[in-house]
Formats: structure tokens, sequence, C-alpha cells
């Protein structure tokens, strides 16, 4: 079981956007395609993975939707289709625990904060040990999205183990692919 | 200097597609996806790459785009910005030779049978030889949509070496992704 939770610095929290710009409603574009990297193998969906969106933009931040791979339908690899089913998450009402939205996700009003409360994560960050060098890879794992974490979020994740995926500085939803596929990898026992 | 080619064999050929459903112009969103992962690194663009996309559907087959890292412009990594270029580049009349139609994005009318007599191609194949254990990476790299290749594709590159990125069938837009960390650890001396 593996936890991806992604920050979405501007990314908006109410179902009001468009789905035909996806960048103005605060790069959710970035979040979509995270969702699809999370998720998504050829002709199936990775049944054991969570994906978490920690939504801070305007108007109602923060909120923090659940892509639940174990549970999701209706979810196509194309960001319109990642894209709709947070616009259905953001429209309904919810409080501060997890409601459903649509199969397989849900919506609440929390952020980083709780979400890091409920899961030992580890960082993403570009300075970070080499992943391929970790001997126990992390059950959950935290990525920026197109933003660097904030002071406040740093102070919060200050303790939390940092890897990195390579030398190059690689948009979030490609490093979640390279994760996931270092995973894949060490499942099957390929080096 | 690197260049991926990915095969898209319902890919609508004439630039009267919508942008709202790329989906529905025979999975243009699968080749947008692989014209991001090939290109973009996070607040820049893989210069030394070039992308191809071979687009075998109605109503031009067969017809090839080519997005040239070193000169493209106006490149957003949301799917939509690739679609208005791929768009842009299927409404302008072409012969057989590169024309371009935007910075960095050019096209014309052939297909695989062409591209393949220009570049030694190495072809992805979840049956391939693990990249991890090559010792000199390709310098062409070649992918099929969410389709499988053709009899007549198989024939074709029959010679060609086979490479796997891992145990698990990925999309190839995240298999371009991993290929493309592969790249980046052994340029930067990463194991």
């Amino acid at each position: 079981m593996t936890s991806f939770a992604i920050l979405g610095h501007l990314a908006h929290t109410d179902g009001d956007f468009s789905l035909n710009d996806l960048p103005g409603a605060g790069r959710m574009d970035v979040l979509c395609r995270c969702v699809n990297a999370s998720l998504f193998l050829s002709h199936d969906l990775r049944r054991d993975v969570d994906c978490y969106l920690v939504l801070l933009g305007k108007p109602k931040a923060p909120r923090t939707l659940l892509f639940r791979g174990s549970e999701i339908r209706s979810l196509s690899p194309d960001e319109r289709s990642a894209g709709a089913l947070i616009k259905k998450g953001l429209s309904i009402p919810c409080g501060s625990e997890f409601r459903e939205a649509a199969p397989g996700v849900f919506v609440r009003n929390a952020g980083l904060e709780r979400l890091f409360a409920e899961h030992a994560f580890a960082v993403l960050d570009e300075n970070g040990t080499d992943i391929r060098t970790v001997t126990t890879m992390p059950d959950a794992l935290l990525l920026s999205d197109h933003q660097n974490f904030s002071d406040e979020e740093e102070l919060l994740i200050k303790n939390a183990p940092r890897y990195s995926v390579g030398p190059a500085c690689l948009h979030a939803d490609h490093t979640i692919t390279v994760i996931s596929n270092e995973l894949d990898r060490r499942k099957h026992g390929w080096k």
C-alpha cells in the first residue's frame, strides 16, 4: 500500500472552475497529472495506491481530496477526466471528515497538518538521498506542485526523510512515475 | 541527443479535432502526454530531445509531427497546450518533407517506414532487456500508444533491440519518463 500526497499551493478549492482551463484553476492540471501518474498502469489501475491532493488556493482552503485506487471507477488517463472528478469532489458540501463524492473519490476540509499526522511521510526533494540506495521504500510520499514548500510547510516536514529520484529537477507527476517504477521493480525482484 | 517516437494508431490526421475531446481524436491525449514526458523538466525544457508523433488515423494517414526541444516555444505542460500545437501542425498543407508549423513544430506526410530508415531505433517492449542493464543507452526509442504494434510494424522493427523499463506494463508517457530518468542518471554519474 502506497500513498502519494501532492500539495497544490494555488489549486482552486471550489467546483466552479472550467475543465477547458485547468491551468487557470491554480494549476489544477499539475494535480490531474499526479492522479494519473499515481493510479494508472497500461489497461489497469494501481489498486494498492491512494493519492491525496492537498488544495491550498482560493476560496475555501484547505481542502483535501483522496483518490483511492482500490475503489475508483470512471477515471480515464486524460487530464480532463481527473479534472472532472476533482470538480465533482469540490462541488459537494463536506466537513472535517472524508465524504465520498464519487466512487473512490473523497473530500474533506483539512490540509497538510492533518494529513501529516496520519501518515509517516517521506518528502521528495531534489537534494534528498538517492531513492535507489534506500533499503526500505517509504509507504507515504509527499510532493509539492510547481512551487517550493513554504516556510510553514518546511517547519512541519523538517524531520521527515528526504529522497531524490535523480539529478534532474522533475515535475511532480514525473517524480511519482519514477518512484512507482522503483516500487514495481523491488516488488518483483528486479534490481 | 535523444529521439522518442510514438505511434498513434488511431490518432486523427487533420486539424479539425476539438481540444475539448482529445481522447475522441483517436486518443490524441496519449500523444499529448508523450510530448510532455519527452520535453519537460521542472521549469525548463529538455533541449536535447526530439519527439516524433507518427499519426496513423483518419483521414490523411500517415503523417508525422516533430517537436524539437531545441527550438520549441509556446508549449506548456498541460495536454491542451500540446494538443493545440498538434492541431496547428495538422492544419497546414505539407508534402513529404518536414514543414514548420510553429516554432519547433514540424509536419510531413510520411509514416513509420520513413522514420525507421532515418534513425537506429530501439523498441520499448515489456518483454525486452532491462534498460538498467544496458551498457550503452540507445539514441532513438520507439514506443506504441495504447495499442500493440501491428503485424506490419512488427515486421519492420523485427531486428531492433528491445528494452523494458520494469516488470509492470506502463503507459507510453510513463515509460518515456522512466527512460529519461535513466538517461539523466547516467549523464550525471548516478548509478
